[in-house]
């Protein structure tokens, strides 16, 4: 199993840790520390060995941070986490604020009194976090340090060591473009901005540009590194070499000069100190970065990973890719929802259906010669109340069977080589009521309305997020997510910088994998969500139209519920766009599937 | 008449002014120079002394800025003005760019030699934008320079003074709260921000505060000035005493300390000296004020305007007065477009439309005691191709007859003691093609749409702009412009921060009045704009939902032109919403009326 149910909180081990960290504190002279969840490269998951906020405090979730202070400590995450945070974590050592409505930022300026210092590491900052911090430190009149180690890692005895796993390369086939031309792009790009380098310090960059992959951290192929790319074209690589065989490293080596991870700091001051520009990434980069470029008198240019967008619009192989790849994985989903379907209310719980989604995955990854790497995302698998809570993870403790009535809320995803999936169905048990059925069908209508959408080129995410919502908006009804992130190819699961959400103020480009997933959560009683992963269409003229308008194209291929559905709430279009999504889902997956599978699909596809 | 039909541009003069220019800057050492279109108050409208820009170039539109090199000069303006810019500027002279798509920030990076010394004035230039030309002078490296005196000034002979026009009070039954309780209200927002006293530079601002207007810019009753509100209540107001009356100057000694405006630097100097903690609002102030309080060891608070909220969110006595301008406005457009259907083709102009328009204007608020104290706006009468041009602006140059078979758009304000409007209707002369009511109907679409959102509290105007849009986007079409903007109350036709567009990152709260125009515009043929003002509803639940949910009420009262509606693309909820709207039309305005107008308005009102 790619995915553990053991409970990884213990929230008992909290007031010791919490008591050698402010011990510490005041040693250093500091009235209170920021804990991000959050290493080095700012990715979503990481290594163990920086797991500070987990270890800490006990919350496991993604993102969060803790701000520890003498008497108190708050523990900031946004509304995914706000019932997780509070099982995970002791409430007699922390209270809890929302990350997107009070974070740090606003908190200290209300809460801090004048003169406190406040340290951070700036490791695990960027540069766009530390200019806020400190706008809001000049409003609350405190004082931001820097500290040179961190104090959680000074306490923390155990502390796992850096990950060390072997690096693959991702074959031409499914990535489209050698590195060679890529780092040629790239090093334009670079010059374009004004810069002499650009430093890359999230991995799915080096991974895109390198073509190449890893496996540091759980479910997103990555080998953890920095690079330092040249617009004259010397790049660098910072990574340890025991990631690599004989044959890696001679591919490497073609095309960038390689370094162990500890000469990094180094390479970037030198630069520095040469009169280098040096491009760094407001949203991605660390405050260090910009600390070790100023004290050698080097010159930062605030710019986007140059890695970022051509990584996000996906080539004509990584969509073909992705396209094999969700037609497996629907595979997989259709086996999954036809054994959901013969099991009766209280037959299955949480675990049993994770582990034989998983199994569905594994064999049809055998059956096509492209084995599963490991599951996207640790598998989202919430019956009845579970399935409110967003990011729900089960446990032994959690775990629970389905029952009658019950919804049954599955939010699951795949690394194959070719590409990455992420789909979520919710499936009834016995008799769903009449407003889950209404709930589920409005939310379908906000999937539809993003499916059959078209929009103009230069449209951002944030432009069409509200027409997922319309439907329940309608019913005085919201979800309080997204829509949709942005997805990889054979990378992480949520990738920037596309998005459609209100914070998606990137422009929706042709090749951009998104996810579409409309949700409606009733907080102790059920949770719907309907995920598609879509991808943003060429640009084209309507008939008639003056402008070039975008659309998107489908990817992800599994029937919906049709006994959730309630026909007269869609419009003739909906209903139209839905048994032809159905036709095709019959007509793709039908031939990899039989026997009482295919005669479940051909029913569960059936016009409405 | 408020507007003026005289072409005030002269291309002719540019190339001198041009020279005199490049001769200033070269004895100063600098290589190029930015004017924009903006004073110190970074208001709509400037006082004729801050013109430069029209000065310099001829462009006369409300938004722009020109970047002067040696060898040539850019202008930059955004969609509503890319043809005016053309007609009023010499090409010979200048070029031109995207003030949206490829703004200075941009255009510096890509197209200025390392070393470039970019002078600007820093009154005329916010904090936040020098923080972005900042940014772009590092990646283009080049040097930007704070001149001491503007060199437009210095060579702008016959520069106009400032005005000085009387000062009036806005009385409490229109202004509902007393200045003394919002004078109160911002001296603890300005605590709670951290700060002792924040600076206001947008006179709109000083007039909302304390409850005056004046007449110092064309169409917003605004006195220009500046103001320091103090935390512990020590305010202080810097406006020319010139504009009191004996009674004025009583009413605002009791609410602040007077000075003239030339003691303005210096105080703010003095306080920073005194380690005062200044709030200045980056969309707003001056570059200039953040350089006084840091070269005085002052601290810059970087916080909006704490005026800004409160004056957009309007009281019950701003809304009942904006009802009863809506009234009075709608009667005067009823009896327009009753005027306007009994024109012949070629019969009429669009400057024979402005002024019968402003005549009914007169003739109803002299009618209801509620005089018209100013249009809210030049006029834009644009009649065939000029339609098609978003900001038009009649002039005897460009005037045109309304000929058979073309639309004609018009878009105008009001200023009325109780309330400022803002309406367009689009009206057939003769018959219209197929295609102009069809798109004509697309634009109402989106009207209604927006019209009727439910929309949950705390939705930003950005993420419902593309509900006006989606009936255009369905037939590949589009509008170049945002849906809507603030209205004040008595105040600036667009005031900020609430908006519905792309840009509108500021929640939508109840008592915000904001325009609802969509538009279609097809260059060289025609143009269709519609548009009401609306407010924000409490937000309340709806029936079986579980959150509050906003909606707009419309203020504005003027029939849509049956004959332009294609009645098939209206699904029975929007004809429902049409057919209520004329119903109350008719039962508000009809009453107004009398005669042939009211014959007109009982056809037009008709349910479809």
């Amino acid at each position: 199993m790619f995915q553990s149910f053991d409970s990884s909180s213990n929230p008992s081990l909290s007031a010791p840790r919490l008591a050698a960290l402010r011990d510490r504190l005041a040693k250093a002279g500091l009235d209170g520390f920021l804990v991000p969840r959050a290493d080095e490269h700012q990715g979503e998951y990481v290594p163990a060995r920086a797991a500070r906020l987990h270890w800490l405090t006990g919350f496991s979730g993604s993102a969060g941070i803790a701000l520890v202070l003498n008497k108190r400590a708050v523990i900031f995450v946004d509304g995914r986490y706000t019932l997780q945070v509070r099982n995970e974590t002791d409430p007699a050592l922390f209270t809890y604020d929302s990350l997107i409505d009070n974070p740090p930022v606003k908190w200290i300026s209300k809460n801090l009194k004048p003169g406190t210092r406040l340290g951070f590491d700036p490791w695990l900052h960027t540069t766009g976090e530390i200019d806020l911090l400190n706008a809001a430190a000049i409003k609350a009149d405190i004082t931001l340090v820097a500290v040179e180690e961190n104090p959680v890692d000074a306490i923390w005895q155990d502390q796992p060591a850096p990950p060390l796993t072997p690096v693959e390369l991702q074959p031409l086939a499914f990535a489209g473009e050698l590195a060679r031309d890529k780092l040629a792009r790239l090093a334009q790009a670079i010059a374009v901005e004004g810069a002499t380098h650009a430093v890359l310090t999230d991995p799915s960059s080096l991974a895109w540009t390198f073509n190449i992959r890893g496996n540091d951290v759980p479910h997103t192929p990555l080998a953890l590194g920095f690079a330092i790319l040249a617009a004259n074209g010397s790049h660098h690589l910072f990574m340890d070499r025991a990631k690599f065989s004989r044959e890696i490293e001679a591919y490497l080596t073609q095309l960038a000069q390689l370094h162990q991870p500890e000469a990094f700091e180094a390479m970037v001051g030198d630069l520095a100190a040469q009169g280098a520009r040096i491009a760094l990434d407001p949203v991605l980069a660390a405050e260090k970065l910009r600390m070790i470029i100023t004290a050698h008198n080097g010159t930062v240019v605030a710019a986007p990973d140059p890695a970022r967008i051509p990584r996000a619009t996906k080539n004509s192989a990584e969509l073909d890719g992705s396209r094999a790849a969700h037609r497996r994985d629907g595979a997989a989903m259709v086996h999954m929802l036809c054994w959901l379907d013969q099991k009766k209310p209280g037959e299955i719980d949480e675990i049993t259906a994770v582990t034989a989604l998983e199994n569905f995955r594994r064999q049809l990854g055998e059956e096509t010669q492209m084995p599963l790497r490991d599951v996207s995302f640790a598998t989202i698998s919430g019956s009845g109340p579970n399935g409110a809570i967003m990011h729900y993870r089960v446990s032994h403790e959690s775990n629970r069977k389905i029952a009658e009535g019950e919804l049954f809320l599955l939010d699951s995803g795949a690394q194959y080589q070719d590409g990455t999936t992420d789909i979520t169905r919710t499936i009834p048990m016995g008799q769903p009521s009449e407003e889950m059925r209404l709930r589920y069908t409005l939310v379908l209508k906000g999937l539809i309305a993003i499916s059959c959408l078209r929009f103009p080129a230069g449209t951002r995410g944030a432009d069409i997020d509200a027409f997922a919502r319309l439907a329940l908006w309608r019913h005085g009804l919201d979800f309080a997510h997204g829509t949709g992130h942005g997805v990889g190819s054979y990378l992480a699961v949520h990738e920037g910088p596309q998005r459609i959400a209100k914070t998606g103020t990137e422009k929706l480009r042709e090749g951009m994998i998104l996810s579409n997933e409309p949700g409606y959560y009733k907080q102790g009683s059920y949770g719907v969500r309907l995920e598609n992963l879509i991808v943003v269409d060429p640009a084209t003229p309507i008939d008639g139209g003056d402008i070039d308008m975008h659309g998107f194209e489908t990817l992800t291929l599994a029937p919906f519920h049709r006994s959730m559905i309630v026909r007269d709430q869609l419009s003739p279009a909906e209903l139209e766009w839905l048994n032809a999504y159905h036709a095709r889902v019959l007509a793709e997956i039908g031939p990899m599937v039989d026997g009482q599978v295919l005669t479940w699909l051909e029913h569960a596809c059936a016009p409405l």
